[in-house]
């Protein structure tokens, strides 16, 4: 079995389409997400690979030694390489998806250059790295580390009002078994995740592929307004206490404050105003704030100064506000060494930091971690615009393949 | 059967409660409002009353002359009353309810005290009263009157993307038959509607009930922004299209535009962010503006100082904006005659205006129309906090029963 990583892109690409925006809705353990994680298994085990679901939920793939060697199923000393399948809301076929099925043609490559690995390979799948359903990025990774906790992520809810533990036990798993599992991770000798590049630092250097330096530090926060719902015709504007005038001075505070420090990031992509009639003044208003800085004061100073604007837009309006941080990610140094290797097999990639978070960001505190990004002409991420040329996804799997063949035969 | 008002409020206080707000969801032609239709229908046959329902979906319950006078269903020149049962999401249970509950009560009255009328008396529950499913406040009167256009009513859509069409067959109506009816409208005399008081004009007189001397003028429009959809941490402030901001400066600037002219109102109460990801720029977002002034021109001037902003802010931030007036009422003066003649029934009713849109500032347009309002403690309206205390309901009840009482015998 083999297919280049294009071809395998183009198996998924009518799977949870968004008829609305042509982007694609994949939420984890949507039926969409679910279809992607069978559709991953089969071309698993159609390469002859040991499947898993651990109790993260994440899907192992496991290219283990040959059954003659010494320890087959000894499966330390391991390399990692994967992503994940879930996307945001109207986000597109790459972020995630190119990761794994480069993973997947990489062992195509492998083996059609008679490579004989001297340790086992595992592509991971993780769930909810976005964090676009319940709220946390990387759950996956942050559950198996130890970097989340299990009690917590239980009781996380979606928009529905739905949990973790019931949406995650409805897609077959057992909710009880979530938590770190540091016995597997010892096991990982390196993790390499390739991922499409969400910005346009390839683009301006004129390259097909990067190594990555590190995550600037990032979090999210849930800001929720009270105000009084009245009606919009009938009640005088002094006598209003409507959180949507607050909400919109924290908009605008976050891009006034994130303006002046120098490459940080401001951005609320969702706002909800309850209860969202034309003719109603509303009675509350919860806007979610995202903030990116390499340094991670830059990012706290940020928020501080955006919280308390819009604390007095409150008081001035007769709302209460509260600030719920959602999470935290501090700013991530990729391992030294292993960049010091990868850039030794591919000389040409220039090293690029990333404003994204993935979860080789979160397991780069337990284990060795690097990543590759493959160039993406619009820049664009998120979004049905993000692409990657097929020649750079060629590319992309080459580098992969070229840094996975080194290192199961070093 | 007689009920007081009180009792009858009562009886559908269990309709339709949304259990997130503890307000109501009684959008038309849902199960919760037609629920509300069929108890209607069932008080009125309960008081001998002749029910249809029209075209546009209007319940007429008529009261007609005794079989032995000489045109016993010749029905002009009669007496109009009633109001809707429709509520805004999170609304109450006294606006719109009220006006039936003591339509049906003062009937009661009125054959307590053995009146025996001149002219026929009709009670009417008009649909979508307020505009919240389809977007067009006052949808059955403006049917009714010619000032709505069946074809575009027809197409109007909900937010689940159904239209009008479907949704008012699929509840037993026929979509054909919406538009004006001129012939109906020629046989009312005039029209008196009885509404809880969306402010708290009533409370500062320390009256339990007013007549109304107009509506002031308002109307809704819709924004569309379109940017660029985006990744939160990847893509650089100064690289994003960000339609969020310039959403957040179409709230200041209505806030900012509507506070320097006395008295007018303006409100963005329904904000909708597409793709809406937390870590997403967004693509698009829709905001929805209530202006409403006496003045019409003043309302107009609103409305053009926010879209120029708005559009400014567009223009630095690389958006598209398109504003839609989505529904234009101007100023209502009701019929100076008719509310002479209530004064003198209402001595001590003192006269105010509103700033809420209502069915009897369609039809007055058409038919002599008159409005009496009931005191509400908390001034709050499209709240759960609206209401009217049980003295206040009954002196409503009487009001509407010395009025009609009057017109019906003279």
């Amino acid at each position: 079995m083999t297919a280049d990583g294009n071809a395998l892109l183009a198996e998924i690409a009518g799977i949870g389409v968004d008829p609305f925006t042509g982007g694609y809705l994949r939420p984890v353990f949507s039926p969409a997400e679910l279809e992607l994680r069978a559709w991953f298994v089969s071309c698993a085990e159609e390469r002859g690979l040991d499947v898993e679901t651990d109790g993260n939920g994440i899907v192992w793939a496991w290219w283990d030694l040959p059954a003659d060697a010494a320890a087959a199923r000894d499966r330390s000393g391991a390399i990692l390489t994967g992503s994940h399948l879930d996307s945001v809301p109207g986000g597109g076929n790459f972020d995630g998806p190119l990761g794994v099925v480069s993973a997947l043609a990489a062992i195509d490559v492998l083996r059609s250059r008679g490579v004989r690995p001297r340790r086992p390979l595992a592509i991971a799948v993780f769930p909810e790295e976005e964090g676009s359903r319940f709220g946390l990025a990387c759950l996956g990774s942050r559950l198996l580390s130890g970097a989340a906790d299990p009690v917590a992520v239980r009781g996380l809810s979606d928009a529905t009002g739905r949990t973790y533990a019931e949406v995650s036990a409805e897609a077959g798993l057992d909710p009880a078994l979530i938590g770190p599992d540091l016995e597997r991770l010892a096991r990982i000798a390196a993790f390499i995740e390739l991922h499409v590049e969400q910005g346009r630092g390839l683009v301006d250097l004129d390259r097909p592929v990067a190594l990555a330096g590190g995550i600037i530090a990032h979090g999210r926060w849930r800001i929720r307004i009270d105000g009084r719902g009245d009606h919009a015709g009938a009640t005088r504007m002094a006598d209003r206490q409507d959180p949507v005038v607050v909400a919109a001075e924290a908009v605008r505070s976050l891009r006034a404050h994130t303006l002046v420090v120098d490459d940080a990031r401001g951005t609320i992509g969702r706002i909800e105003v309850v209860p969202g009639g034309t003719n109603v003044i509303a009675s509350s208003a919860e806007i979610w704030m995202d903030v990116r800085h390499r340094s991670e004061d830059a990012v706290r100073r940020i928020v501080d100064e955006v919280t308390a604007a819009t604390q007095r837009a409150a008081d001035a309006e007769g709302c209460t506000i509260t600030v719920t941080e959602q999470s935290f990610s501090p700013t991530v140094e990729f391992d030294g060494a292993l960049r010091a290797q990868l850039q030794s097999i591919l000389p040409e990639a220039p090293v690029l930091d990333t404003g994204a978070g993935h979860d080789a960001g979160i397991l780069a505190a337990s284990v060795p971690t690097a990543m590759l990004f493959v160039r993406n002409p619009t820049g664009a991420s998120h979004t049905p615009a993000e692409t990657a040329e097929p020649e750079d996804v060629d590319a992309g799997v080459t580098a992969l393949a070229d840094v996975l063949g080194h290192l199961l035969t070093h």
